[in-house]
């Protein structure tokens, strides 16, 4: 049927490139000319799923978390060392240099970002426990804990036109992370740049064979054969949310799903943030920005713009001044603002939803001039500003043109605000603009429960913000109702999505065994000075029982002289009993924690280079003079820091007293040097 | 049509008691005579679902974590003060008392350890901080925190018919924690035990009004009335789920779903558990006791019994002898060990899966005798044990027998004995009986995706095991694929299930006004020294600049000698310079803190009344003698202990040398008084 003389866009599958004949054409946003086919006929999607369970995966679990974080390190500065060709092609999707650079250079910033979430706040392990164990009998021999743990499924995720390489990128970090080998399925609009970065990945080696494949064009049947243990990730329209978590398949498994779909985002200017306030100028640049940047095609651009009804006329002054001083045309120009969108077909659409607000909204702005490119032929559309003329009409809350067109809704006090905002149903963000930290609390609040992320803007902010529209590795991207209920990134928050969390039940012998963290109650070995251990030699349960100490009021006192603490309850027998707490003078909770260093240190050098910390102290019963102090100190987690010659050990500390009574539980955190090179155990 | 003289099972619906004339015919499921009808016909279910949104929304909302966590340790006391009316009518469901011992008293220990979870792990506040602050700049003039906040819907809980009290109180208690209110629909089979549960909540007043309603009967066109911001949690079967899910209300409006559906739950006996050990005992009893118990209508009750080949003949020997001794009949009697399904279509569903399974499964044991009763009127079933003839039949693993049955499945090998538990596709809950750490870690680590929960049982915990079947408050409830792919308990997690996660972004005093929580770069306030304010007087940001104190190498040396901590980076000059860290003899940490505390401490009696501990202490930089140590001691976070006389303080301790560097962070832990009653602010 075609005849156009344009490359097909390949999949990747199995290991090998795939290209189909035929396809569909997709075409240069700027130029209107076609620039690839793009089909997905003649792939095997059972076996592609088979292919990465039994090929990727395995690989992938072989890993810990700290050698997947390596992993997605390497990945992100493989991307960032040659990005000219991604930039080059981009330009094709109608996207300015600036708008690519949130693509490509802030998709890449995506799995570094998750390269440090992975070293900082993950074991060096295959699995993690998801809090503290806790015990289910009196006598602690019955504890529950629970692990988060790899699943043996694959990770589809399908993905929107308008983030060819983020949106890629944000969903990859946190799935490879957690283990799971994943298939990426780009919308066919802008397939060929995830092509062209995927293509880039597979040659650089870094990931292992079958743990990311790539489908252009239709996912075909996949979906039907997927099973429980494999999730899917969807960003893109709601009618699309709709027809994939409905899949039978789906619903019969209970396979995972999350999504992410376009909502009526706000941008609520307070009433205090009046002309002539940096909130207020704060408030019109950044709503041109999100009406300008990708030319509005973002699932979080600002599409309400709710303003005090005394206000709507200055904020409409306001946009329209800045919106006439952007430039639209070639996005290759290096003094365009803002370029085309990404098809023809995504232009009809945006006109069709403009024309759905006509009824209910004024034009304000809707025309400009376009620089040295021939508008119609390409995507390229007016930045478009309406007013609304019933601030609760159904379609100003409902209908969204994804593309630089926003409509300005009057309100009347901060209730109304919040009562407006939440008529969209569920949003990916709001922003709010205010100097006042109660009227911002206010009004953040009052529409939390109807968002995903709220970006309250102020003056100590302006400059350092990264924007309304910028979803950031570290803070959830999702939201209720509209928004589609999912939720991706928040750091080790996504990364929970692609694994399993299972409570653990048992003894605290078999707890320890199954979740690499020693268990209070678990045995403890005597293996002479814990201390004195490398770390490949420390076993979990390494343990010491001190010697004891007795304080003495002279210690009290030498202790206070020492630190210049003296603290009525320390040094004041009487006012010691007056306290509500306690029977007369105690002892400062930091020389019970001195006392305890001094009897389990090991004095000479040795592999413990250092106490880096100390976490969840908690003096259980007061020391009083004459009590005699014990330490248990027990290696309770290993965490190797891979390359730098020692490892993380937290211990177990537990000081009791001559009554068996617990005077102090706390974890100390070592650095302990690995064995010298060439050393045996 | 029908002239049964029995009473009708009421709702609960705005405020009032609702008797619908006619209704389904419930019999007692001993003596198979009518007991009551249930209907809910003339029910309006939107303006059900309305008054739960405006008129106990609101109610619960005013109030605080600590303040719901106390209403629901009240409405614990409250079921418990008088079980015996529960008691007598739950014989009617085919319970024995020690069934309903787990229905009754195990259902109102939900909503008292709920109640301390709220007290211990959440603040008492309205919204809580989800994970630390990040800095999002480089400056720290933009932060990013996540909030769990209420949302305004309602909670609507489709339960199942087999535990008509737990049932309710298991998803009541995070509901109400989360602020929510509910609507709860029972099963109709035992609607009437459910019905006078609530009817002794209401008549309590502890709950505010509008917070609980219950329909007895059908749920209507209820869903069709929901939003976004309501939530559905749905106990029953995967038909039932599956119809649930794809509602087009709840698909539309991305609307919570948690399933908990039966499943194929599995006990695992370990090779090494062999006749004679003490595992094998304990295998054989919980295998015994899973099947009798609520005559194995459980959600968890073990299904399969994946056994060594080899040992197969050895556990059908000592079921069968145990099963033997099981005396079958009126749930009332005291001698009794089993009682009656739950209806005799319940009964009829049973003998259909059994027919089901007898094309891949042998019988073992399938006759009983039956005490005083007659067990054909009555829903009586002799407990039925079968032996796979094929451990891979598909009908093995997936059709569930609902009542006193069970399968006995062999394998061979560790991997093959986790292959054949993954063939359930997804479960709820798997035992592994083992003496060895190693072997448990093993089949625990490789079945723990396909399962919500795994129970290792051994010697150890072999009293104070609560057993493979029951779902404790704490440890999450729920299982991938077929288990419905849902969570619910889990301590605070299931809290979250019902609240709103929002990341929030904006300056530091935005995010202290809006988190509760002090964030790093907010104001801090200079109001004389924070320790002489009481608590109502302190406000976060509250702080003191600490005058500031040089470490002197005298000050180690006598810090050395007082503790007996002699480490040689604090005492050997030379050694210390070896070290890979220091640059030369540094001061003990534990100095370091007591130094502080000694910087800031107010001496006189006041309202801090102690120390109570400390939390994520980090030594960021060494410090050496010379150095000049000051203080910011910031404060952070109030939670009031309600009727206590104090509340708890947390502050923010910044610990900074000469050089402007960090010394070392940590959060400290203060009890400190309110004000003397009578006293004004």
């Amino acid at each position: 049927m075609n005849a156009v003389r344009v490359r097909s866009v390949e999949s990747y599958v199995g290991g090998r490139w795939h290209a189909a004949a035929d396809g569909t054409v997709v075409n240069n946003a700027v130029t209107g000319e076609p620039i690839a086919t793009v089909s997905s006929a003649g792939i095997d999607f059972a076996a592609m799923a088979d292919y990465a369970r039994t090929v990727g995966g395995p690989a992938l679990r072989e890993l810990t978390f700290h050698d997947r974080a390596g992993m997605l390190r390497a990945l992100g500065k493989h991307i960032l060392a040659d990005t000219e060709a991604l930039y080059a092609l981009s330009t094709a999707t109608g996207a300015t240099r600036a708008d690519s650079w949130i693509d490509i250079e802030g998709g890449a910033g995506v799995p570094m970002a998750y390269a440090g979430v992975g070293r900082r706040e993950m074991p060096n392990a295959k699995v993690m426990l998801d809090g503290d164990p806790v015990s289910l009998s009196r006598d602690g021999s019955f504890m529950g804990a629970h692990i988060i743990g790899p699943r043996p499924g694959v990770a589809v995720h399908i993905n929107a036109f308008n983030f060819p390489c983020w949106g890629m990128l944000e969903k990859l970090a946190p799935t490879f992370l957690a283990g799971m080998p994943m298939i990426v399925k780009p919308a066919s609009q802008t397939a060929y740049l995830t092509e062209l970065m995927v293509r880039s990945i597979v040659e650089s080696g870094i990931l292992p064979e079958g743990s990311l494949q790539l489908i252009s064009g239709s996912a075909g049947d996949l979906l039907d054969h997927l099973g429980p243990q494999d999730a899917v990730a969807f960003t893109g329209s709601a009618d699309t949310a709709r027809m994939l978590r409905t899949h039978p398949n789906i619903i019969d498994n209970s396979i995972r799903f999350n999504a992410e779909a376009d909502s009526l985002n706000a941008a609520i200017l307070a009433e205090s943030a009046t002309p002539g306030t940096v909130e207020f100028d704060l408030f019109i640049r950044e709503v041109v920005n999100e009406m300008t940047t990708k030319a509005g095609q973002k699932c979080t651009a600002i599409r309400r713009v709710i303003v005090p009804s005394g206000l709507v006329a200055d904020v409409e002054e306001a946009l329209a001044e800045r919106l006439s001083g952007i430039r639209v045309g070639d996005p290759a120009a290096d003094e365009t603002d803002m370029g085309a969108l990404a098809s023809l077909d995504q232009r009809d659409e945006v006109r069709r939803s403009v024309a759905a607000l006509s009824g209910v909204a004024d034009v304000v702005v809707d025309q400009c001039e376009f620089h040295g490119v021939d508008a119609e032929r390409g995507a390229f559309l007016a930045p478009t500003l309406l007013r609304a003329t019933d601030n609760r009409a159904i379609a100003v809350h409902s209908v969204e043109a994804f593309g630089p067109v926003t409509t300005i809704v009057g309100y009347d006090g901060a209730a109304d605000a919040v009562e407006i905002a939440a008529l969209g149903k569920g949003s990916l963000v709001a922003s709010v603009f205010s100097p006042s930290d109660d009227e911002a609390a206010e009004l953040a609040l009052g529409i939390a429960a109807h968002h995903g992320r709220v970006h309250v803007m102020d003056e100590a902010c302006g400059r350092s913000s990264t924007g309304h529209g910028s979803p950031l590795p570290q803070l959830v991207h999702g939201g209720p109702g509209r928004a589609g209920g999912g939720e991706e990134l928040g750091g080790v928050r996504s990364v929970h999505h692609y694994m399993q969390r299972t409570a653990i039940q048992g003894s605290p012998d078999k707890i320890t065994a199954i979740t690499g963290v020693w268990t209070p109650g678990s045995r403890r070995t005597d293996s002479g000075h814990p201390f004195t251990l490398h770390f490949e030699d420390l076993q979990l349960g390494d343990a010491i029982e001190t010697e004891s100490r007795t304080i003495t009021i002279e210690d009290i006192e030498a202790f206070a002289e020492l630190t210049g603490d003296f603290f009525y309850a320390h040094m004041d027998e009487e006012a010691a009993k007056a306290s509500p707490i306690f029977n007369g003078r105690v002892a400062h909770g930091y020389l019970v924690l001195s006392i305890a260093a001094g009897l389990f240190v090991y004095a000479p050098p040795g592999p413990v280079l250092a106490n880096t910390g100390l976490d969840n102290l908690r003096f259980a019963a007061p020391s009083y003079p004459g009590d005699e102090l014990t330490v248990f100190l027990t290696a309770k987690q290993k965490s190797l820091r891979a390359g730098s010659g020692y490892g993380e050990v937290r211990w177990d500390a537990e000081v009791i007293n001559q009554r068996g009574e617990t005077a102090a539980t706390y974890e100390l955190l070592t650095m302990v040097a690995c064995r010298p090179e060439g050393d045996a155990a």
